[in-house]
């Protein structure tokens, strides 16, 4: 698979939490080319702040390969990753990350800072902006309902995970 | 529990780690001075990047109480938080982290960079130092005991979570 199929991959997570009403993140990891994780954002139906689609998907990767190193693999997520997963990223040793959407208030990889120009022992290749209108009309949809939500005095409900 | 006997606890996890023939760091969750979350380091026996103390420990947290927001939790931990647990610390909303021996190579809590200093949307309160020398001697015995192995030429032996 290429890039922007990849990256459509990621979307398709993405719009699983907006269904769950999630801020709609996802995540793939591909190896050659070819998935080996998918994930998207459960931090409210999980209840768990660690539950965002990027972690999810580097853990499913190691459980998957059978190792903590993921040297071969890409990472692609429909917005710029944050503190935790940016750390994740150079905990996991991911070759390339390819990002949609930037996040001005938490992304780590430029915007807030770059923690892959600090000196940690790994520096993934960096790419940004595959995507990103689609990507960030997603979330802008998503805010945009849960502001109209909150005006009306609407609760957020959160669904069951399937 | 005192600050000194829930870093107490939080060595005792570490220990847990060492005798795994994981690096040994351990961590522990407090709520009104109760331990509601222990967790050592498990990388290397569970073959996952994200398998930190502190992480596992923000995961069993909320998991625990149902909700990822950990307000009136406290974090000790024996080691200064990497960055991708750094950004869970952020993620969780904890209130208080203290950590005992700092991370020159990869700490984010003031050694490489300091996260809680950047415009994220939340700050703990933060302490340092607490039972330092026991914690950096636990961790300079496992890299010295590493050293004489390799130097063997032993393979590194991962004992099997129990």
């Amino acid at each position: 698979m290429d890039d922007v199929s990849l990256m459509r991959a990621a979307l398709e997570q993405a719009r699983i939490a907006a269904d769950l009403g999630e801020v709609p993140v996802g995540a793939v990891i591909a190896k050659d080319g070819e998935i080996i994780a998918r994930a998207h954002n459960t931090r409210e139906t999980e209840k768990n702040a660690t539950h965002h689609a990027e972690l999810l998907a580097i853990d499913e990767a190691c459980r998957k390969l059978g190792g903590w190193r993921l040297w071969q693999c890409e990472l692609f997520v429909t917005l710029e990753p944050c503190p935790m997963c940016t750390g994740a990223i150079i905990n996991s040793r991911l070759k390339r990350v390819v990002y949609g959407a930037k996040d001005e208030k938490a992304g780590c990889c430029g915007s807030v800072t770059n923690l892959f120009e600090m000196p940690f022992n790994h520096k993934p290749v960096l790419e940004s902006g595959l995507l990103e209108e689609e990507c960030a009309a997603l979330l802008r949809a998503f805010f945009e309902r849960l502001r109209l939500q909150r005006k009306r005095g609407d609760k957020p409900k959160w669904k069951k995970p399937q």
